[in-house]
């Protein structure tokens, strides 16, 4: 075992900079001075790679064995380097085992970060994973536009058609211009992560809190929308709306917390049998339209005409039909995740997903109109529920198992924003936007703090609005065209500045795709600002300001971070203040502790009871006086101010000494005790860790009946209880 | 300034036990082997006296001189002795300075425990002060007696008479009882230091949980009666009696805060008006019930009987009118604070009171009787308010000025309980039966802990019992009369045992005095036991086992106080354990500390990062690789368990070494940089505190943007973040 680790690989010295080397080098001159710290050279040293030597042969000769035993839970990679076994992450007590077993139950066995690399998705396998959060969205788009309508009467919902034709449009443009960015960004192209490469940091940053509305508000109209439409054959859930999204919004977050492997699988089925089922309902309605077989569907007639239809109608219809394209940009998020050749596969798959989505979205609001539905309301099933209806029958197979696949591809759509939500606070985590700890992965290698800190979010959302589609939506598209925007932006800027092959092409597609998107944003933010978008145009920019505020502190504590307290051994003049109640066995090791590490040792002792003081003099002198012993008379009986006023007087008498607290701190063996000890060294913590370059050492002491630990009498007399044990 | 402060007094040395002077002597031995700790002796050094040391003269010449900057608050008593002034004891904040202003102006500014010797009371003060628990029971006693008679019809209620009879024997064969106690403990003698000395610990704690209810239901019946009283002209009191109790509470409590001189002054003139009002009350009336011209009283009429005039009935009114004895002890516990002779002037005020309290009960209950009164309902006004406007009418001043004296004494009384249960602690915790902190002397030298906690049960009985005195009755007596019990045994035990002069009268007196109130608590646990008592019979037993649990942990933490740590810094072998997230200031300056410590340092590095790891060793070896690092793979991303398990292996190598964690702490200058670090560094902690001998350095570290503050380059890469600065 030599004394040095092996030296690492020079490539690795190489990629750091200069002035960094520089400055280390620097740092290291000082500790020349000293010796180094010792590892294991003999039977009196710790041997940190955890090995026991032992000596044998005869004197003289130096024959040196190591023998490393098992079972500690560590395994030897290099000299200095160890590898944690599961062993040595497993929890030691019975209750954290038990706790790790019920846990490991729920949520599965922790991964290791090795078994990271997933799978890559096939094609069909990545239209289903991907795409669901986009192809659920026609469960409500039709309904949404046909709400706003109604409101100028029956006759008004004709003009559902020209809406329609509308977002078709805008679909094309939305698809082709992603597909440009799909490309570009063949290691996934978020909008946050395409605005702020072309744009900058601001505008990435308002892609990404528009996005971060939008990802909540995804669970909550989806799950919200998936719930009316199991409402529409089991009563007792709409009933209870809130408390069922809810109870589906912790559920998605178990998945989720499994880890991305299991929540991919279980996604193809329903999203495919969705498609399945609305392809046959639109073929079997309009062939029953056609031949008009059509069956009976009960609706509660409509109100009457509230408004007369103007341009603020058609708009707000248009802005609330708009959520058609929610979930579109998911691909150009994801593909990494396709097989190689990852961009051409995802393209496909995009504009397999856009003619879908499309074909669907024309066919159920066509369809609708033909038919003369109502929109949902407490009275009114879903207008798929409506539509089904009309082409299979009440009560019929075919009207469950659109309603059940309709309801389960909207849960799936939740679960999309389960992934994308972490995943863009990773990307903010990792450039000092959002707090660290959201870069953090879980047991199961999944982002758990994102998963919980989104769950949360929608699960307000759902409550505040009561788990109401049409009150959510006016929330919803406003963020999803500001990201949609910011993202065909930034690509428009990509191209101008970088004049890639096939620019020609793309600039045009991502101009006009950013000029509509943009348009639709304004439409949608000026038509829905009274009816709640007002407060998405609220969050947006605060949340873009906690973003740079988040931003500057890491900035700060990159580079002015300081300390007091030297970075040399050779220049650490410590000096031990141990404040003490009583000579006892608890202040004896404190004074130890203390002076160990310091030639300067003041015991401080604050009191208000004259005899006392008497007495501990006494003690201190039979003792042997062997450290300076400072009584400090405190005649408002108050402990900590009197302490912190003494440390500054002694830290004010040289600048350059380092002041160190000894303090003793009780280590409770039941949760009562400490509350039967006053909780005065906790406080004093508290007051000394806002104390820059104070050190505090903890030296613990407990109850222990144990014959063979050293018992220690403590309290002389009655002491004085405020500075006590503490 | 000598190197040694004063020899103490020898008398202080003598005082201490032999064993403990052989055990500081032994524990001493040790330390011999390292060299004194280092006081002012040159520039170098820190003066714990906090004078500056100036060298004078020329070379050679040693002229030293102490000069002590002044400001600092600290006065200097002797050498190694300091005074903390006001000003050490001051906020130093402009926020802090404001609370203690707003403190200052509700509370008082603080008092200096010499202060704290208080005025004696004279007899007539003392009258006052510490009579008006007992004194108010007659608001209350005789119509609690009425209470439950009504129920057998309005011909029960001559029972009335005998009942009261007995209750004034009773009251006689108390204050004899109590008259040898105040004799007996001239220093004060409640009826748990009694029943502890003579009966031992049991009957003391017993005793002692007797009088806790008593205390917290004088303030809850005492207020709710005030209440009452208060309600009979102010209905809008009556309407919200829970929160007008609630109000009350808290100003006593203020008042109680403000410490002992204020709340002692305003107690006498309350007491004297209430005295001379129910005087003239009783005069009055009795003298227009002779002539036949008492004025009209409006009460509703009473139900019809509901059960016949039984023995228990007649035992139960009994049991409610001994509230009247409430209170009594009062002056035995009080005995220090009169004027000398103590116990003679304090014996002649419990007679005074006894009498005073004799007649005013009589006189209520056979004039209420004589005049046909029925008790308080929410209809009728209470007795004493009714008697008043038979002697006075209705709306008269007379009536006016007896229903506020009344209202004002009641308020007092549950003030006397502020005294009294703070007092109460005070002495348990002094025997550790009760947590330490009631010990503790307030800034006004009031037991503010005592006064809240009695505070706070008080409000949660009257919220529970709705502010109504005859709910909270059958909770009362039964504690008063344990606690008497106990007392008079106590004194019947100790006649027993020492035979002192005047045995043979003091014996029978509290002879008599035990048995009739040991035969009055069995009554009155019997009698109410189905409508309430039990709670207090459950609730005393609970208490004294609590009490016996607290003084059990306190008696284990003087004798088995143990520590892995040794009391010698000879015998201290410590192995520093650095967990470092990146070779950066903040971990040069933790690895410094260690290295100053102990020659013994290991550098861990937890990280499950291939790139990472290969970085960080590369920068050790530029560094200079002066201490050895270790690095642990975790695969499973977990930082603590691994790292808990490797300080496991390193303890084991050899078992006397001291472990001692070197952690960085980041002192965040708002609040919310703490969200933006994870809590690592605190979850580890709290690990670490939990296990023993383990001690925990804390370095600080903090954010700094002054330019003369050395700056440290933090972090090379992004690190990884799990372990990071923490």
């Amino acid at each position: 075992m030599s004394e040095t680790p092996p030296e690492p690989s020079e490539s690795a010295k190489a990629g750091l900079p200069e002035d960094e080397v520089a400055a280390l080098r620097e740092a290291g001159r000082s500790w020349s001075l000293v010796p180094r710290a010792r590892v294991q050279t003999g039977r009196d040293f710790v041997e940190p790679d955890l090995g026991v030597l032992e000596r044998r042969g005869r004197a003289g000769e130096h024959y040196v064995r190591v023998v490393r035993p098992k079972n500690q839970g560590f395994k030897n990679v290099a000299p200095g380097w160890l590898e944690a076994t599961a062993r040595a992450t497993a929890p030691t007590s019975d209750m954290g085992r038990f706790a790790k077993r019920i846990r490991g139950f729920i949520l599965g066995q922790p991964l290791a970060t090795a078994q990271q690399e997933g799978e890559k998705l096939t094609k069909v396998k990545a239209l289903a994973v991907l795409s669901s959060d986009a192809l659920s969205s026609v469960a409500y788009a039709t309904e949404q536009i046909l709400v706003v309508l109604v409101v100028a009467g029956s006759a008004a919902t004709q003009y559902s058609l020209p809406i329609m034709g509308a977002i078709v449009f805008l679909l094309c443009a939305v698809v082709l211009s992603y597909r440009q960015t799909i490309k570009a960004y063949p290691a996934g192209g978020g909008s946050y992560i395409v605005a702020k490469d072309n744009l900058g940091p601001l505008f990435g940053l308002v892609a990404a809190a528009a996005l971060m509305t939008d990802y909540v508000l995804t669970v909550a109209v989806s799950v919200s929308s998936g719930k009316d439409f199991v409402a529409s054959s089991v009563p007792w859930v709409g009933q209870h709306g809130v408390l069922v999204c809810s109870g589906i919004i912790v559920l998605i977050v178990l998945g989720n917390l499994r880890g991305i492997r299991e929540s991919g699988s279980i996604f193809a089925a329903p999203t495919y049998l969705f498609i399945f089922g609305i392809f046959v309902m639109l073929i079997v309605g309009f062939i029953r339209l056609a031949t008009h077989t059509t069956l009976p569907v009960q609706t509660a007639p409509l109100g009457h005409a509230i408004e007369g239809v103007g341009i603020l109608l058609i708009l707000k219809a248009f802005a609330s039909g708009c959520t058609a394209l929610t979930g579109v940009e998911a691909i150009s998020d994801g593909v990494p995740a396709f097989k190689p050749p990852g961009w051409h596969n995802a393209r496909t798959t995009l504009t397999v997903m856009g003619l879908t989505l499309g074909t669907m979205f024309v066919g159920i609001t066509l369809g609708a109109h033909l038919l003369g539905l109502h929109p949902y309301k407490s009275s009114n099933p879903p207008i798929i529920v409506q539509f089904a209806t009309a082409a299979f029958g009440s009560n019929s197979a075919g009207l469950y198992f659109v309603t059940w696949t309709t309801a389960a591809i909207l849960v799936l759509a939740a679960n999309t924003s389960f992934s994308d939500f972490p995943r863009l606070f990773f990307f903010l985590a990792r450039d000092d936007y959002a707090p660290h700890q959201f870069r953090r992965l879980g047991e199961r290698l999944a982002f758990n703090n994102g998963i919980v800190v989104l769950a949360a979010m929608a699960v307000l959302l759902v409550w505040v609005f009561g788990a109401r589609v049409d009150s959510l939506i006016p929330l919803y598209t406003i963020g999803v065209f500001l990201a949609f925007t910011m993202s065909q932006g930034g690509m428009v800027m990509r191209w101008l500045k970088r004049r890639e092959p096939g620019w020609r092409r793309g600039l045009p597609l991502n101009a006009v795709g950013m000029s509509l998107t943009a348009l639709v944003f304004i439409i949608t933010a000026a038509a829905k600002f009274t009816s709640g978008a007002w407060v998405v145009l609220i969050i947006i920019p605060t949340f873009v300001t906690v973003f740079y505020a988040i931003h500057r502190h890491y900035q700060d504590v990159a580079t002015h971070l300081t300390t007091e307290i030297p970075i040399s051994p050779a220049d650490l003049k410590p000096v031990c203040i141990v404040p003490i109640a009583e000579l006892n066995g608890v202040a004896m090791q404190s004074l130890a502790m203390a002076r160990a590490i310091s030639d300067s040792v003041i015991a401080v002792h604050i009191c208000d009871d004259e005899h006392h003081i008497e007495r501990l003099r006494a003690k201190w002198e039979i003792w042997g006086n062997h450290v300076p012993l400072e009584i400090v008379e405190s005649p408002y009986r108050s402990f900590i101010r009197p302490l912190l006023r003494y440390i500054d007087a002694i830290d004010k008498q040289h600048g350059d000494n380092t002041i160190i607290i000894v303090l003793p701190e009780l280590v409770a063996t039941r949760w009562w005790h400490a509350l039967l000890h006053n909780q005065t060294a906790l406080r004093l913590k508290a007051q000394l860790l806002f104390r820059p370059g104070t050190v505090v050492i903890n030296v613990p002491y407990h109850l222990q009946r144990a014959p063979h630990v050293r018992r220690i009498r403590r309290r002389g007399d009655g002491g004085d209880d405020d500075i006590e044990a503490i």
